[in-house]
């Protein structure tokens, strides 16, 4: 795959978690997916997601920085959001919140078969 | 410049900051350089990087994850060490600590023009 196929493939994978299209959530993440050291697997990071949306309904990714070197792509991701209550250990107190990911991903042929993901904590502490 | 080119620059950039080798560090870095978001300048760099050596003085820069598509560097650097007292805003107490950060940067030519850094404090607190 070249670049440009890769960064299709990926806004392909983040339209599908915007639209929490679970169903098809196959067609983007590898059967035996790690997720930071974990194997997790499809099963896994499907769990993962929806947890994800229940503690914050109005969830969205937004691509900001995309990065693709085959078979790697890195991706930062802003998120302006209202977690139902708490997120990362934090009380967030209902408050909308802004913060980024940056995350890399290794593609096994046309999946994501591993993910390396930190989250900006230290600039949600700064919000609250 | 080619993704091999870059990724020789940027780890010509980690030896310098290894060896802390400040007398270099204008080679790598702009002098209107941004740090999240921030215009620090190579001067603003150069103290921040100083003060993260006396904060945590068996510093050491190890690449673990690096992706190249010209002009940006995304790099997954892994961190074992023992900061003096107080790191991220949380007492380490004197521990060997072990983290990650995922860190995006935008070259201007051959100089580092922007940085987007995230450290993964929530792996500092699962140590502590």
């Amino acid at each position: 795959m070249t670049p440009s196929d890769l960064r299709d493939l990926y806004r392909g994978y983040i339209d599908c978690l915007n639209h929490q299209d679970w169903s098809n959530l196959g067609t983007f993440i590898d059967e035996s997916g790690y997720y930071n050291g974990k194997l997790i697997g499809l099963s896994g990071y499907r769990a993962m997601l929806e947890k994800d949306f229940r503690e914050i309904p109005d969830l969205q990714f937004n691509i900001s920085v995309l990065i693709a070197e085959p078979p790697h792509i890195a991706s930062r991701l802003d998120f302006v959001c209202t977690p139902a209550s708490r997120f990362m250990g934090l009380d967030t107190g209902g408050r909308r919140i802004s913060f980024s990911e940056n995350v890399f991903y290794e593609f096994s042929g046309k999946k994501i078969a591993t993910v390396w993901s930190v989250i900006d904590k230290q600039a949600i502490e700064a919000q609250l």
